[in-house]
Protein backbone atom coordinates (compact mmCIF):
# COMPACT_ATOMS: atom_id res chain seq x y z
CA UNK A 1 0.00 0.00 0.00
CA UNK A 2 1.16 3.59 -0.76
CA UNK A 3 2.70 5.35 2.42
CA UNK A 4 0.60 8.11 1.88
CA UNK A 5 -2.21 6.23 2.16
CA UNK A 6 -1.62 4.42 5.71
CA UNK A 7 -2.11 6.28 8.94
CA UNK A 8 0.39 9.09 9.72
CA UNK A 9 0.87 7.21 12.77
CA UNK A 10 1.86 4.03 10.45
CA UNK A 11 4.28 6.49 8.51
CA UNK A 12 6.21 7.69 11.45
CA UNK A 13 6.30 4.70 12.83
CA UNK A 14 7.67 3.43 9.30
CA UNK A 15 10.17 6.38 8.71
CA UNK A 16 11.30 5.37 12.62
CA UNK A 17 12.83 1.92 11.16
CA UNK A 18 15.58 0.31 9.68
CA UNK A 19 13.21 0.05 6.67
CA UNK A 20 14.97 1.09 3.34
CA UNK A 21 11.82 3.82 2.46
CA UNK A 22 10.04 5.87 3.39
CA UNK A 23 13.45 7.72 4.46
CA UNK A 24 14.37 11.90 3.96
CA UNK A 25 13.37 11.87 0.44
CA UNK A 26 9.60 10.94 1.19
CA UNK A 27 9.36 12.80 4.94
CA UNK A 28 10.07 15.58 3.03
CA UNK A 29 7.21 15.22 0.53
CA UNK A 30 5.19 14.70 3.60
CA UNK A 31 6.29 17.86 5.34
CA UNK A 32 5.97 19.80 1.80
CA UNK A 33 1.99 18.67 1.51
CA UNK A 34 1.60 19.28 5.08
CA UNK A 35 3.00 22.83 4.41
CA UNK A 36 0.86 23.83 1.18
CA UNK A 37 -1.91 22.83 3.13
CA UNK A 38 -1.17 25.34 5.71
CA UNK A 39 -1.20 27.68 3.07
CA UNK A 40 -4.42 26.38 1.25
CA UNK A 41 -6.16 26.83 4.97
CA UNK A 42 -5.72 30.22 4.93
CA UNK A 43 -7.43 30.20 1.97
CA UNK A 44 -10.41 28.32 2.29
CA UNK A 45 -11.01 30.10 5.75
CA UNK A 46 -10.68 33.52 3.31
CA UNK A 47 -13.29 32.92 0.21
CA UNK A 48 -16.72 33.46 0.26
CA UNK A 49 -15.93 36.19 3.11
CA UNK A 50 -17.20 40.06 2.94
CA UNK A 51 -14.42 41.49 4.03
CA UNK A 52 -11.94 40.04 1.55
CA UNK A 53 -14.28 40.07 -1.77
CA UNK A 54 -11.41 42.09 -3.04
CA UNK A 55 -9.63 39.15 -4.02
CA UNK A 56 -11.78 36.41 -4.01
CA UNK A 57 -10.57 35.26 -7.56
CA UNK A 58 -6.92 35.28 -6.86
CA UNK A 59 -8.05 33.30 -3.54
CA UNK A 60 -9.82 30.83 -5.37
CA UNK A 61 -6.97 30.13 -7.62
CA UNK A 62 -4.19 29.92 -5.58
CA UNK A 63 -5.93 27.36 -3.97
CA UNK A 64 -6.87 25.21 -6.88
CA UNK A 65 -2.77 25.62 -7.35
CA UNK A 66 -2.58 24.80 -4.02
CA UNK A 67 -4.62 21.70 -4.42
CA UNK A 68 -2.29 20.36 -7.20
CA UNK A 69 0.93 21.13 -5.56
CA UNK A 70 -0.13 19.39 -2.30
CA UNK A 71 -1.29 16.59 -4.48
CA UNK A 72 1.40 16.45 -6.39
CA UNK A 73 3.94 16.41 -2.97
CA UNK A 74 1.68 13.01 -1.67
CA UNK A 75 2.52 11.25 -4.88
CA UNK A 76 5.83 12.51 -4.39
CA UNK A 77 6.24 9.97 -1.66
CA UNK A 78 5.10 7.51 -3.10
CA UNK A 79 7.45 8.09 -5.89
CA UNK A 80 10.69 8.70 -3.85
CA UNK A 81 10.16 5.18 -2.40
CA UNK A 82 9.74 3.86 -6.16
CA UNK A 83 12.83 5.60 -7.52
CA UNK A 84 15.11 4.20 -4.02
CA UNK A 85 14.55 1.18 -5.00
CA UNK A 86 16.94 0.32 -8.14
CA UNK A 87 19.93 2.34 -5.94
CA UNK A 88 19.34 -0.13 -2.99
CA UNK A 89 19.34 -3.19 -4.69
CA UNK A 90 22.66 -2.14 -6.85
CA UNK A 91 24.38 -1.50 -3.83
CA UNK A 92 23.71 -5.05 -3.38
CA UNK A 93 25.44 -5.65 -6.92
CA UNK A 94 28.72 -7.58 -5.94
CA UNK A 95 32.08 -5.72 -6.78
CA UNK A 96 33.83 -7.27 -9.03
CA UNK A 97 30.75 -7.31 -11.25
CA UNK A 98 31.88 -5.24 -14.77
CA UNK A 99 28.21 -3.73 -14.59
CA UNK A 100 28.26 -2.58 -11.15
CA UNK A 101 29.79 1.01 -11.75
CA UNK A 102 26.94 1.45 -14.65
CA UNK A 103 24.32 0.24 -12.92
CA UNK A 104 24.97 2.24 -9.86
CA UNK A 105 25.73 5.09 -11.34
CA UNK A 106 21.96 5.20 -13.36
CA UNK A 107 20.36 4.25 -10.17
CA UNK A 108 22.16 7.30 -8.42
CA UNK A 109 20.53 10.05 -10.81
CA UNK A 110 17.18 8.14 -10.74
CA UNK A 111 17.03 8.54 -7.03
CA UNK A 112 18.24 12.07 -7.56
CA UNK A 113 15.01 13.06 -9.68
CA UNK A 114 12.59 12.89 -7.06
CA UNK A 115 14.14 15.03 -4.51
CA UNK A 116 14.94 17.23 -6.97
CA UNK A 117 11.09 17.46 -7.90
CA UNK A 118 10.12 17.84 -4.79
CA UNK A 119 12.90 20.75 -4.25
CA UNK A 120 11.17 22.47 -7.22
CA UNK A 121 7.31 21.84 -5.85
CA UNK A 122 8.20 23.37 -2.66
CA UNK A 123 9.32 26.66 -4.23
CA UNK A 124 6.44 27.04 -6.29
CA UNK A 125 4.49 26.29 -2.61
CA UNK A 126 6.65 29.13 -0.84
CA UNK A 127 5.16 31.25 -3.55
CA UNK A 128 1.80 30.36 -3.35
CA UNK A 129 2.00 31.15 0.82
CA UNK A 130 3.67 34.32 0.36
CA UNK A 131 0.59 35.65 -1.13
CA UNK A 132 -1.69 33.70 1.39
CA UNK A 133 0.68 35.49 4.26
CA UNK A 134 0.06 38.81 1.98
CA UNK A 135 -3.84 38.96 1.54
CA UNK A 136 -5.76 36.04 3.40
CA UNK A 137 -7.80 36.33 6.43
CA UNK A 138 -5.92 38.21 9.05
CA UNK A 139 -6.89 35.53 11.31
CA UNK A 140 -5.64 32.93 9.70
CA UNK A 141 -2.38 34.51 9.41
CA UNK A 142 -0.67 32.74 11.45
CA UNK A 143 -1.44 29.28 9.76
CA UNK A 144 0.90 30.72 6.68
CA UNK A 145 3.81 31.26 8.37
CA UNK A 146 3.70 27.93 9.63
CA UNK A 147 3.03 26.76 6.26
CA UNK A 148 6.55 29.10 5.00
CA UNK A 149 8.15 27.07 7.63
CA UNK A 150 7.37 23.70 6.97
CA UNK A 151 8.15 23.95 3.16
CA UNK A 152 11.46 25.25 4.01
CA UNK A 153 11.77 22.24 6.57
CA UNK A 154 10.98 20.12 3.10
CA UNK A 155 13.43 21.99 0.73
CA UNK A 156 16.74 21.60 2.97
CA UNK A 157 15.34 18.09 3.61
CA UNK A 158 14.99 17.35 0.15
CA UNK A 159 18.33 19.06 -1.11
CA UNK A 160 20.13 16.56 1.45
CA UNK A 161 18.85 14.09 -0.71
CA UNK A 162 20.00 15.49 -3.48
CA UNK A 163 23.42 16.31 -2.46
CA UNK A 164 24.21 13.04 -0.98
CA UNK A 165 23.58 11.41 -4.47
CA UNK A 166 25.50 13.92 -6.50
CA UNK A 167 28.56 12.85 -4.56
CA UNK A 168 28.73 10.30 -5.12
CA UNK A 169 28.05 10.53 -8.94
CA UNK A 170 30.39 9.19 -11.55
CA UNK A 171 29.62 12.27 -14.26
CA UNK A 172 31.09 15.29 -12.41
CA UNK A 173 29.54 17.55 -15.10
CA UNK A 174 25.93 16.60 -14.50
CA UNK A 175 26.16 16.39 -10.78
CA UNK A 176 27.48 20.19 -10.79
CA UNK A 177 24.53 21.14 -12.96
CA UNK A 178 22.48 19.72 -10.10
CA UNK A 179 23.97 20.48 -7.17
CA UNK A 180 24.09 24.37 -8.93
CA UNK A 181 20.52 24.18 -9.47
CA UNK A 182 19.48 22.65 -6.16
CA UNK A 183 22.05 25.94 -4.92
CA UNK A 184 20.11 28.12 -6.61
CA UNK A 185 16.67 27.16 -4.91
CA UNK A 186 18.08 27.15 -1.76
CA UNK A 187 19.23 30.39 -2.23
CA UNK A 188 16.25 32.08 -3.00
CA UNK A 189 13.38 30.22 -1.33
CA UNK A 190 15.21 29.51 1.87
CA UNK A 191 15.16 33.33 2.43
CA UNK A 192 11.96 34.18 1.34
CA UNK A 193 10.58 31.55 3.76
CA UNK A 194 11.91 33.39 6.54
CA UNK A 195 11.07 36.50 5.30
CA UNK A 196 7.29 35.16 5.03
CA UNK A 197 7.69 33.92 8.71
CA UNK A 198 9.26 37.31 10.15
CA UNK A 199 6.32 39.08 8.46
CA UNK A 200 4.09 36.75 9.88
CA UNK A 201 5.72 36.62 13.17
CA UNK A 202 5.62 40.59 13.50
CA UNK A 203 1.76 40.58 14.13
CA UNK A 204 2.36 39.09 17.14
CA UNK B 1 -11.41 9.87 15.12
CA UNK B 2 -8.10 10.74 15.95
CA UNK B 3 -6.55 12.88 13.18
CA UNK B 4 -3.47 10.59 13.35
CA UNK B 5 -5.04 7.36 13.10
CA UNK B 6 -6.55 8.49 9.82
CA UNK B 7 -4.51 8.25 6.50
CA UNK B 8 -1.45 11.19 5.71
CA UNK B 9 -3.64 12.03 2.67
CA UNK B 10 -6.55 12.76 4.71
CA UNK B 11 -4.82 14.62 7.36
CA UNK B 12 -3.40 16.99 4.55
CA UNK B 13 -6.87 17.37 2.97
CA UNK B 14 -8.54 18.22 6.03
CA UNK B 15 -6.19 20.43 7.21
CA UNK B 16 -6.18 22.37 4.14
CA UNK B 17 -10.13 22.96 4.72
CA UNK B 18 -11.92 25.83 7.12
CA UNK B 19 -12.31 22.82 9.37
CA UNK B 20 -11.25 24.48 12.85
CA UNK B 21 -8.92 21.56 13.59
CA UNK B 22 -6.10 20.17 12.33
CA UNK B 23 -4.70 23.60 12.45
CA UNK B 24 -0.73 24.71 12.97
CA UNK B 25 -0.45 23.41 15.95
CA UNK B 26 -1.86 19.73 15.53
CA UNK B 27 0.51 20.09 12.03
CA UNK B 28 3.35 21.35 13.84
CA UNK B 29 3.55 18.30 16.21
CA UNK B 30 2.98 15.76 13.19
CA UNK B 31 5.97 17.81 11.74
CA UNK B 32 7.78 17.16 14.78
CA UNK B 33 6.83 13.30 15.29
CA UNK B 34 8.27 12.82 11.37
CA UNK B 35 11.62 14.94 12.44
CA UNK B 36 11.80 12.75 15.28
CA UNK B 37 11.19 9.67 13.45
CA UNK B 38 13.76 10.67 10.95
CA UNK B 39 16.49 10.76 14.33
CA UNK B 40 15.17 7.41 15.05
CA UNK B 41 15.76 5.78 11.53
CA UNK B 42 19.70 7.10 12.08
CA UNK B 43 19.55 4.75 15.49
CA UNK B 44 17.83 1.87 13.84
CA UNK B 45 19.87 1.95 10.93
CA UNK B 46 23.23 1.88 13.68
CA UNK B 47 21.99 -0.91 15.86
CA UNK B 48 23.52 -4.24 15.57
CA UNK B 49 26.10 -2.98 13.55
CA UNK B 50 29.74 -4.12 14.86
CA UNK B 51 30.97 -0.62 13.01
CA UNK B 52 28.76 0.90 15.77
CA UNK B 53 29.42 -1.31 18.88
CA UNK B 54 31.04 0.91 20.74
CA UNK B 55 27.54 3.34 20.90
CA UNK B 56 25.13 0.08 20.80
CA UNK B 57 23.62 0.90 24.42
CA UNK B 58 24.10 4.77 23.84
CA UNK B 59 21.81 4.44 20.52
CA UNK B 60 19.39 1.83 22.08
CA UNK B 61 18.59 4.46 24.80
CA UNK B 62 18.41 7.32 22.45
CA UNK B 63 16.01 5.07 20.09
CA UNK B 64 13.98 4.47 23.38
CA UNK B 65 13.49 8.32 24.27
CA UNK B 66 12.66 9.04 20.23
CA UNK B 67 10.08 6.47 20.26
CA UNK B 68 8.57 8.07 23.62
CA UNK B 69 9.14 11.98 21.43
CA UNK B 70 7.79 10.67 18.67
CA UNK B 71 4.65 8.74 20.41
CA UNK B 72 3.93 11.53 22.80
CA UNK B 73 3.70 14.31 19.63
CA UNK B 74 1.59 12.31 17.67
CA UNK B 75 -0.27 12.52 21.33
CA UNK B 76 -0.28 15.96 20.95
CA UNK B 77 -2.21 16.27 17.11
CA UNK B 78 -5.37 15.06 19.12
CA UNK B 79 -4.44 17.24 22.12
CA UNK B 80 -4.32 20.35 19.87
CA UNK B 81 -7.34 19.67 18.72
CA UNK B 82 -9.21 19.21 21.96
CA UNK B 83 -7.74 21.85 23.42
CA UNK B 84 -8.54 24.76 20.57
CA UNK B 85 -12.02 23.35 20.82
CA UNK B 86 -13.03 25.67 23.88
CA UNK B 87 -11.83 28.75 22.17
CA UNK B 88 -13.69 28.20 19.08
CA UNK B 89 -16.53 28.17 21.58
CA UNK B 90 -15.79 31.20 23.73
CA UNK B 91 -15.36 33.19 20.71
CA UNK B 92 -18.86 32.24 20.16
CA UNK B 93 -20.58 33.79 23.25
CA UNK B 94 -22.20 37.23 22.25
CA UNK B 95 -19.83 40.05 23.18
CA UNK B 96 -22.67 41.75 26.16
CA UNK B 97 -22.75 38.13 28.35
CA UNK B 98 -20.76 39.58 31.22
CA UNK B 99 -18.81 35.64 31.67
CA UNK B 100 -17.28 36.54 28.25
CA UNK B 101 -14.16 37.48 28.84
CA UNK B 102 -13.36 35.35 31.92
CA UNK B 103 -14.61 32.21 29.46
CA UNK B 104 -12.42 33.55 26.54
CA UNK B 105 -9.33 34.09 29.24
CA UNK B 106 -9.63 30.71 30.62
CA UNK B 107 -10.01 28.87 26.94
CA UNK B 108 -6.86 31.47 25.52
CA UNK B 109 -4.23 30.19 28.47
CA UNK B 110 -5.86 26.42 27.19
CA UNK B 111 -5.20 26.90 23.57
CA UNK B 112 -1.92 28.26 24.92
CA UNK B 113 -0.66 24.95 26.99
CA UNK B 114 -0.80 22.15 23.98
CA UNK B 115 1.86 24.41 21.44
CA UNK B 116 4.07 25.34 24.29
CA UNK B 117 4.11 21.48 25.46
CA UNK B 118 4.52 21.25 21.96
CA UNK B 119 7.56 22.99 21.18
CA UNK B 120 9.29 21.74 24.65
CA UNK B 121 9.60 18.09 23.07
CA UNK B 122 10.42 19.04 19.85
CA UNK B 123 13.62 21.04 21.82
CA UNK B 124 14.27 17.56 23.39
CA UNK B 125 13.59 15.87 19.94
CA UNK B 126 16.43 18.25 18.52
CA UNK B 127 19.25 17.10 21.42
CA UNK B 128 18.65 13.78 20.62
CA UNK B 129 19.24 14.20 16.98
CA UNK B 130 22.40 16.13 17.52
CA UNK B 131 23.86 12.56 19.29
CA UNK B 132 22.26 10.67 16.11
CA UNK B 133 24.16 12.96 13.71
CA UNK B 134 27.26 13.06 15.59
CA UNK B 135 27.41 9.03 16.72
CA UNK B 136 25.19 7.28 14.48
CA UNK B 137 25.44 5.35 11.06
CA UNK B 138 27.73 7.55 8.49
CA UNK B 139 25.58 5.85 5.70
CA UNK B 140 22.22 7.69 7.50
CA UNK B 141 23.77 10.84 9.15
CA UNK B 142 21.17 12.92 5.86
CA UNK B 143 18.09 11.47 7.60
CA UNK B 144 19.67 12.98 10.70
CA UNK B 145 19.95 16.34 8.88
CA UNK B 146 16.13 16.47 7.72
CA UNK B 147 15.19 15.22 11.55
CA UNK B 148 16.79 18.57 12.40
CA UNK B 149 14.99 20.70 9.81
CA UNK B 150 11.57 19.12 10.63
CA UNK B 151 11.63 19.57 14.16
CA UNK B 152 13.04 23.13 13.95
CA UNK B 153 10.25 24.02 11.60
CA UNK B 154 7.98 22.37 14.11
CA UNK B 155 9.21 24.13 16.84
CA UNK B 156 8.72 27.82 14.96
CA UNK B 157 5.38 27.08 13.39
CA UNK B 158 4.43 25.74 17.30
CA UNK B 159 5.49 28.89 18.79
CA UNK B 160 3.38 31.07 16.31
CA UNK B 161 0.45 29.03 17.84
CA UNK B 162 1.86 30.60 21.41
CA UNK B 163 1.97 34.05 20.20
CA UNK B 164 -0.74 34.27 18.63
CA UNK B 165 -2.80 33.11 21.70
CA UNK B 166 -0.37 34.90 24.07
CA UNK B 167 -1.40 38.11 22.40
CA UNK B 168 -5.07 38.40 23.34
CA UNK B 169 -4.57 37.46 26.95
CA UNK B 170 -5.29 39.62 29.68
CA UNK B 171 -3.25 38.66 32.46
CA UNK B 172 -0.09 40.19 30.52
CA UNK B 173 2.06 38.87 33.51
CA UNK B 174 1.37 35.27 32.53
CA UNK B 175 1.32 36.51 28.68
CA UNK B 176 4.85 37.96 29.13
CA UNK B 177 6.32 35.22 31.22
CA UNK B 178 5.08 32.29 28.30
CA UNK B 179 6.28 34.24 25.85
CA UNK B 180 9.72 34.78 27.64
CA UNK B 181 9.83 30.79 27.53
CA UNK B 182 8.89 30.49 23.83
CA UNK B 183 11.56 32.73 22.52
CA UNK B 184 14.44 31.34 25.05
CA UNK B 185 13.50 27.63 23.15
CA UNK B 186 13.62 29.02 19.62
CA UNK B 187 16.56 30.96 20.66
CA UNK B 188 18.78 28.03 21.60
CA UNK B 189 17.13 25.49 19.78
CA UNK B 190 16.53 27.12 16.37
CA UNK B 191 20.52 27.43 16.70
CA UNK B 192 21.03 24.24 17.65
CA UNK B 193 18.85 22.71 14.96
CA UNK B 194 20.87 24.85 11.99
CA UNK B 195 24.14 23.25 13.71
CA UNK B 196 23.51 20.09 13.32
CA UNK B 197 21.91 20.38 9.39
CA UNK B 198 25.30 22.56 8.50
CA UNK B 199 27.22 19.73 9.94
CA UNK B 200 25.34 17.40 8.59
CA UNK B 201 25.56 19.07 4.81
CA UNK B 202 29.59 19.47 5.26
CA UNK B 203 29.23 15.92 4.58
CA UNK B 204 28.27 16.38 0.91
Amino acid sequence: MEFTKRSCEEFVEVLASNAPVPGGGGAAALVGAIGTALGNMVGSLTVGKKKYADVEEEMQALKAKSDALQRKLLDLVAQDAVCFEPLAKAYGIPKDDPDRDRILEEATVTACSVPMEIMETCCEAIDVIKTFAEKGSRLAVSDAGCGAACCKAALLSASLNVFINTKSMKNREKAEELNEKANGMLDQYCALADEIFAAVRANF
